[in-house]
């Protein structure tokens, strides 16, 4: 997924911390308003914390926090498909 | 992990996109500084395709990006432990 003015693929419109942007990607349009819908979720957690926060710092918070969470998540797969390789043999 | 300047956890200073963030969290500064290293390469990333992009767009749709890689890998990690167990009963 990227910003999309430059490409052909499926284009969608959200709207995320009070501005427009259009997103493409090959994903489906739900999708993308899912993925909008969670960002804009999380910066206005971020923000109400901590007030004193410029718009492009909460951005840049939301996605430390996202890509914290995934490493743990990919920590909890690989470890996950050892276990189901063990299993399998 | 969240902006660290109202907390007493351990606090480690990082650089993203050319500006200075104080993280804190209970992951170790090794941590911090991973995650922070990989959201710095994913902003110079969508930057340098879309010169167009103000720096708080560009943080946004990094948050959009890592919200979509986190959302793809729960989906691989779901169906993995479907399996798991599956194989397991």
């Amino acid at each position: 997924m990227e910003d999309g003015r430059l490409s052909t693929k499926n284009r969608t419109s959200v709207m995320i911390f009070g501005q427009q942007y259009t997103i493409s990607g090959t994903e489906t349009t739900e999708h993308i308003e899912k993925v909008a819908a969670i960002v804009d979720e999380k910066m206005s957690e971020i923000s109400s914390k901590h007030m004193h926060l410029d718009k492009d710092e909460v951005a840049v918070l939301t996605a430390v926090n996202t890509v914290n969470d995934y490493l743990k998540l990919r920590k909890q797969y690989d470890l996950l498909e050892k276990q189901f390789k063990r299993l399998k043999d």
